[in-house]
């Protein structure tokens, strides 16, 4: 799906589900993450006006998912934990970092590639919580998660095109997405088994 | 005005006036920055969603005035340098470093009074510069810094009440909200000079 090269065990989703609170606030907390992230990036490139603005947009987008979530936890009466440490993204960022000095134009291509490779697993993740909630009657959760599943497509998309907006260089940035991609997908198949949105 | 305990020199306006591009420039980087504290806020905060909820509508308004502050720059043709160190702000999250070892309570309590600070500075000085502006014919933009004059008034409040709402003891807190202003009021006599929103 989208750029990944692993796919993510068919079972996991039905374990994560058994698992809805220990779920949700992974996901809360994965919805503040991102629109952290995107705020950080926005700060970082004062001198790309479009970028800037494409990334608060993103941002606003990420923090109405993560005020619906907070409000699904709420519902559910659902204790919302602190983060737990986040080695997916840990591992991917530091799999993302190269050799010698990079330009600051090459770690914050890289920082839209990883946050792409995010928006893709989350993409790929969330369509299977959906379809496992669908199956156990969750129907209005069902819906939820497959809307924020065509909104991660979307994002992943935005990221890719952002890379190459700041890079200028279009091959060199899609032969770098698959390389990181490679690195996800190893990542992904070690880590993702726990009731969270990335494991 | 608010609890501030020291005016601003009233010609600084006029001075900053005078050099709208790097004002604007200096209020972009605030409003970022105000967005991104507010969250960094929530994100330490999961087990109190009431207070989450508020930051996060918070960090929406601020990126709404960026979003705005940005159109403005290029409407002006104003290129957006990156940030300058922000002493005001760093000189006051210093004046509020505590003796010993202060609780991860104590220690956001205070963060919510130095961002109603910063807030009730930007009120008294959006203020100044929408007056300075109107008298030189620059209605929209006089309009629009009224209107965020009010916005930043609100965020004070919404500040202090949340320190309130945090520590549940609304006399130490109101105590320790007039020593950060006393300090506040020092640092701003010293800083405020420049044509930037704390100067």
């Amino acid at each position: 799906m989208l750029c990944l090269v692993t796919a993510t065990d068919p079972g996991w989703a039905e374990r994560a589900v058994d698992e809805l609170p220990l779920l949700l606030a992974d996901h809360a907390h994965c919805e503040m993450k991102a629109a952290s992230n995107a705020l950080s990036l926005a700060a970082r490139l004062p001198e790309h006006p479009s970028i800037c603005r494409t990334l608060v947009a993103l941002a606003k987008e990420e923090l109405e998912h993560y005020d619906a979530v907070l409000a699904e936890l709420e519902r559910r009466q659902i204790h919302l934990p602190p983060p737990a440490v986040d080695s997916y993204a840990a591992d991917l960022r530091a799999a993302a970092r190269r050799e010698g000095r990079p330009s600051l134009q090459e770690a914050l291509t890289d920082r839209f590639l990883v946050a792409a490779l995010i928006e893709a697993r989350s993409c790929e993740r969330l369509s299977l919580i959906a379809k496992a909630l669908a199956t156990r009657g969750e129907t209005a959760l069902a819906l939820f998660y497959d809307d924020l599943f065509a909104s991660e497509a979307r994002h992943y998309t935005t990221f890719v095109d952002l890379a190459i907006a700041l890079s200028g260089d279009e091959p060199r940035v899609r032969a770098r997405l698959n390389s990181l991609a490679a690195a996800e997908g190893a990542i992904a198949a070690r880590l993702g088994h726990l009731p969270a949105v990335h494991g």
